[in-house]
């Protein structure tokens, strides 16, 4: 990562730990910990003061970190992180601590046993920082995005009658892999009325003729994720499929319609779940959408009950669908960056998507 | 999963927390709750007391919550997890907890929250029940190491000079695809000095003849973990390479030799550390070994500074290494049952495994 984009975001939240009269800021999360640090290993935690940025890592890590991290100071561990970020908050002296509570009991625990003294403790206010995307990022979540459709592109052929689910999902993960990327999370391919159940994983269920095929997948590139879903048919589609394909486009196109600086979140969550709710289908149980980037769900969160409002820069995923229990399923997910002017899709899908030949083109 | 096998687990549980003084049991890491419940699914915690045992899911999982957890009172949640587990707490009057330290700090006090009067929190003490595994999880893990020899022997012809690290660990996930299974971590592929860190990630760096190779991998099979490492070389190996692997195949053999009811944890870890030492190559950082089974990493772990002894019915890898930084790196790595007659090596290597067709048979 270059430096100059590394001390931009490090300005940023020492700005709001000034707001927040934050003194220490202690980050456990990998994604916070590499959009911090620009660190890309494993098991290692950062700590962030007014002077001083510390990356704890151990030796498997030091050489990859003295590589990844310009703007760091490097503590090479003996101990365990908790030990190390202990001791480390002790001899900065902190005492009001932005503090990451997706830390575990048993981790915080430790990390209070060698940090004397009183102490206050804050939100980590990260989030909202890494929820604005830089161009670079935005780029990196782009190229997650192509190299997750190609990757679709080039597995289509082999979307047969006879392949099971697993083997199509490891024909996917095969060309994430040789297109440089990795699986950002389980792929999902769900045939017939397996599609039904959201969060379905493969099994070895073969594909049939007038199946309806239900992929949710995505590239991991240079960190940064990508998420869609696509909802396809092996032949010619049925009535129901046609019509629950239409609303689901619909609602997405709706979500679509109100999406810029400024709209609430719960407006756009629901604005695609009105549609599915006048057309009489079932309504989805899940989210419309989730912020990507470093983690495949990050804020924002489109929920009923969600805060805050879409700002220039969130980059999200809209992904309404239509389940129908031992029947089908259709979602429709595409990943949406925000701008002033709008908001602009950074996986577009052709006309017809559900036909296997025009979907091939992503 | 069958009653009789949820039946007992529960019930050598339930000895536990009577021992133990706990009244309620809050379980929220997945393969906890897995063991417990038979749940399969995610997004889920459970709860056990002397009576009861809960599983809190939501609408996405009641249907297969239903079908996998023939022992439990399925709540179907429809605020977070953390506050159903609290009012399931309360409605209990709970006040001696058994109380999974894996927890979040955001979710723990959530739970509390929703908790009213005093409690005393007490360590978890399902994790040295399910580090004793059944004939049925043996027979699961077992199977998962015998499709990972069978992917890393169906991919082996493809493993050709020009070939990249990212391309090969593609291949290896499509097998595990194919057989019915899936990548139980990140698979390792690493070619020539990359193979000198022992976490790599494969990357687009392409196969050399003469290179050395270090794969480590493993299938996730119906739930459980198979993880094993072969170091291999294309062409003809050097004299550096010989001795390393000659060492690390004798630092593993001598963990073996000492594995069996009884033995002290430290002692197994001593005796592989010991033979390097010996060797004057430089010593692994890294553990000599750790549990498998519905977690990839569980109890017993095998360090130097290990607490406790081996058991009939312990099953975990023997992994020792030689890291000479920009220059190679070899690992051997098999899944070993502890039997009272001694241990057992689920993923047998034949020798020579280094050449790479001795190697194809696993």
């Amino acid at each position: 990562m270059h430096k100059p984009v590394l001390n931009s975001r490090i300005q940023q939240i020492r700005q709001r730990m000034r707001d927040q009269a934050v003194d220490f800021l202690l980050l456990v999360r990998p994604s916070h910990v590499s959009y911090v640090t620009g660190f890309m290993g494993q098991d290692s935690w950062a700590a962030l003061t007014d002077k001083h940025l510390y990356l704890l890592t151990d030796s498997r890590y030091a050489e990859q970190a003295e590589k990844e991290c310009p703007t760091c100071q490097i503590i090479e561990r003996t101990s365990t992180l908790a030990q190390a970020a202990g001791h480390v908050a002790d001899l900065a002296e902190a005492r009001t601590v932005g503090f990451d509570r997706s830390i575990s009991v048993a981790d915080w625990d430790l990390v209070r046993k060698h940090w004397k003294g009183r102490i206050k403790t804050l939100p980590n206010p990260v989030a909202p920082v890494l929820a604005i995307k830089e161009p670079g990022e935005i780029g990196r979540i782009r190229k997650a995005g192509l190299i997750t459709r190609k990757a679709l592109a080039q597995a289509l052929p082999d979307l047969q009658p006879g392949i099971t689910e697993n083997a199509f999902a490891g024909l996917l993960d095969y060309q994430f892999r040789r297109l440089g990327a990795t699986a950002a999370f389980d792929t999902i391919v769900a045939f017939g009325p397996n599609a039904s159940r959201p969060h379905h994983r493969p099994t070895a269920r073969r594909l049939r003729s007038q199946d309806t095929v239900l992929i949710d997948l995505g590239a991991r590139y240079q960190g940064y994720c990508s998420d869609i879903t696509r909802s396809l048919v092996v032949g010619e589609p049925s009535e129901l499929f046609l019509k629950a394909f239409d609303v689901v486009s619909r609602a997405q196109a709706a979500a679509l319609d109100v999406m810029r600086p400024g709209t609430a979140l719960a407006e756009v969550d629901a604005a695609a779940r009105g549609v599915i709710r006048a057309s009489g289908l079932p309504l989805y149980g899940h989210g419309s959408g989730h912020g990507i980037g470093l983690d495949i769900h990050e804020d924002p969160f489109l929920k009923p009950d969600a805060q805050g409002v879409l700002k220039a820069g969130h980059l999200l995923t809209i992904e309404p669908g239509v389940y129908l229990p031992g029947r089908l399923g259709v979602r429709l997910e595409d990943d949406i960056l925000v701008t002033p002017s709008g908001p602009q899709i950074l996986t577009r899908r052709g006309p017809h998507s559900f036909r296997l030949a025009a979907n091939a083109q992503g």
